[in-house]
């Protein structure tokens, strides 16, 4: 079998940065329907290009097992033809969602007459700074086209040979639409240096997403001349309070923990009251150790527990292990359970299990991460559980977005004012 | 008569941005009532310290007039009793805004049984820069406590006793109510290193405004590791359409561009359709004459109108003048005009005088600045005329607010999660 891979272009990165800015001035002017039926031939695009994207995946992988890549890794890379299914199906979710653009809300009239209202417009312009999984290419540029934005995307080198027969197939669906073509555009060149270049690009640029480890993101945050939205890590906190059901305590525990341990809003540190630890923690700690997980306690948890609990260090408060490992912490109230949470979370998602009402809004109220949670696992931290469809990353950062990101947080607003001749005196 | 002005702490900027997040830990636990009261007993204490503060500025206008400060710097920087008074008012008036802390919006079941909504919470701790006016120093504080925030201030070297006075009332005054003093901290010293110290902050620091000249916020956006909300340029155009009334666009073009000309939202640059130019554009020319204003033209203007007119250079499009001096090109039709503003305007504030529904629309939906008026003055793009209440900046970047500022833009807002148990499978 012949595979061809598109050659990288010789354009540069601000050319590729400053024909987006164009393409994003010829998007604000379509209308829903236009990108909606985009949206729907870059999908059929998609299932089109089956075959050259799965057999360009086979290149990645084979790169990547030449490299040495993990067999978690390797399966992150990997993409079949029900693999590109779903890929096309994800697009086609997008664009049913209810569109957004052009709406006006907050509308009031002043004393003077002039109605003022707030219109839902794009951002512009949005950089996709990504590692591995080639799935993000077609997910983001679904979101930010849903959203009326051009996307400029980078993906990890890793999957480059995927990424470019995604993006190739998803131009060709934008070329038989109404939609620009440049409104998706893949960096091709895998050179660490276009990173830098496209992140100063603060002409033609409106945002920067970068997704992958803490270093690509500090790295992108400290460069970057363009705003960027951060995600870094998820420190995720269960409190069971006093009033806890045990069931749903051990359940919620358990599943936060033990689901999918590898991902952000997984939990990492167990917070319990007092006053329930001596009948309640033993139950959790035998749960979570009949499913592999190393237990980290503070003196107190070592007392109650035994020989079986690794005495937690400073450094194991605010770890993100992302593995089957708990840190646990005996606390006197749920004042110093938020106390904890402020000094040792990383602003991302934590929750109580109560059946107090009372504690459940002091937790609710006092707790400043992006996502709270009460009676439920923090497994639920995520754009499609939470009801805004597809997810083009969590921000734990405040401005702007703060949480999971759907394709209304990739626009903003602007105030619209209509008058009669009004003048300021 | 004796003054006595406060002496610069020792304390370092970083012991006064650590103690600012302890403050905001504080400040999210206090009530709508008492954040109230705090505003008010900031405001008594205003009016309590009016010697002090008037005696300060009266150093700050000495000094100023040693250095040799313009009329107009003077004139920003002066401070009477009456003043005093006013700031207080203006305390008073941002407390009785409506509070937005807690409020929960966009509430939804979802299939597995979860409410998800999304709750307005405070930003945690901005840190205002400026130049110049003392009055930006409770102004700031006030909004900034408004929405649960605290604050640190660091103002201009031309009104240091000016503002040090300020900060040491309302800091007073928070001291008479439920609210930690240290909500409101100014930076003592006028050290340009203490601003680069202050920026760096990112962990304590949420958000960092900074209001001034343009070299100012480059230089704060460069060096900042915190999120940074800017206020460049405001290259304000009016487009007169073909269907303008005649007597409404030469009001509005005469009042936005010389009922205050040194302001952001001040005209800049006319646009006028080619249709109505011979007709209409000598009888603006004429009123805006009459007002003592020079005029810039394209060759088709300089044609119309005559030898009047300074031939515009390429650089007359997109200039700030702050003066009375406005750019003026004809333009062949909406589009046109909708392209000048795309390729030379700065994103802040633009307005059409058109008796045409479609114009006005396509106009208000093509235009991408933070503020798109029809038949209103480019005046009205300010945060009390758009009915924000006090106004904090104006954002011309899209990310987080874009537009005038009030209290509502130093939130973000958080997902709440009520569950009964439920797990992810």
């Amino acid at each position: 079998m012949t595979v061809t891979v598109e050659a990288p272009t010789q354009s540069s990165v601000t050319d590729v940065a400053r024909r987006a800015r164009e393409a994003s001035r010829v998007l604000v002017r379509c209308s829903a329907d236009a990108r909606r039926a985009g949206l729907f031939a870059m999908a059929a695009a998609l299932e089109d290009h089956v075959d050259a994207i799965v057999a360009a995946n086979l290149l990645d992988l084979a790169a990547g097992e030449t490299a040495g890549l993990s067999a978690p890794m390797l399966d992150r890379l990997r993409l079949d033809a029900a693999g590109v299914a779903k890929l096309a199906e994800a697009v086609r979710e997008v664009a049913e969602q209810p569109d957004m653009l052009g709406e006006v809300t907050d509308e009031v009239v002043r004393p003077n007459g002039l109605t003022v209202g707030r219109m839902r417009i794009p951002l512009g312009v949005v950089a996709m700074i990504y590692e591995s999984r080639p799935n993000v290419t077609s997910d983001a540029a679904a979101l930010c086209l849903k959203a009326g934005n051009a996307v400029v995307l980078r993906g990890g080198s890793e999957a480059v040979h995927s990424n470019r027969a995604i993006a190739r197939a998803l131009r060709d669906g934008l070329a038989s639409s109404d939609l620009p073509v440049d409104a998706v555009q893949l960096i091709q060149t895998t050179d660490r240096a276009a990173v830098r270049e496209l992140i100063q690009q603060e002409e033609f640029i409106d945002l920067v997403i970068p997704r992958g480890g803490e270093g690509l993101i500090r790295a992108v945050t400290r460069d970057s001349r363009v705003p960027v939205l951060q995600h870094y890590k998820g420190v995720c906190h269960v409190f069971v309070d006093a009033s806890a059901d045990p069931a749903m305590a051990i359940n919620i525990v358990v599943n936060a923990k033990v689901q999918r341990p590898g991902v952000c809003n997984s939990l990492e540190t167990l917070l319990i009251h007092t006053d329930v630890a001596p009948s309640l923690l033993p139950q959790i700690a035998g749960a979570l150790r009949a499913e592999g997980v190393e237990l980290r306690g503070c003196p107190a948890t070592v007392d109650l527990l035994g020989d079986g609990v690794v005495p937690a260090t400073n450094d194991d408060w605010g770890e993100e292990y992302l593995a089957l490992i708990l840190a646990v912490r005996i606390v006197d109230d749920l004042d110093r359970a938020v106390d904890h949470i402020g000094e040792h979370g990383s602003s991302h998602t934590e929750a109580i299990v109560t059946e107090d009402e009372d504690a459940a809004r002091a937790f609710v109220g006092a707790v400043q991460s992006s996502t709270v949670l009460v009676n439920a696992s923090t497994r639920f931290a995520d754009g499609g559980e939470l009801g805004l469809g597809a997810e083009i990353g969590i921000s734990t950062s405040k401005l702007h977005a703060f949480g999971p990101m759907g394709a209304r947080e990739l626009t903003t607003r602007k105030f619209v004012v209509y008058g009669e001749g009004q003048v300021r005196s």
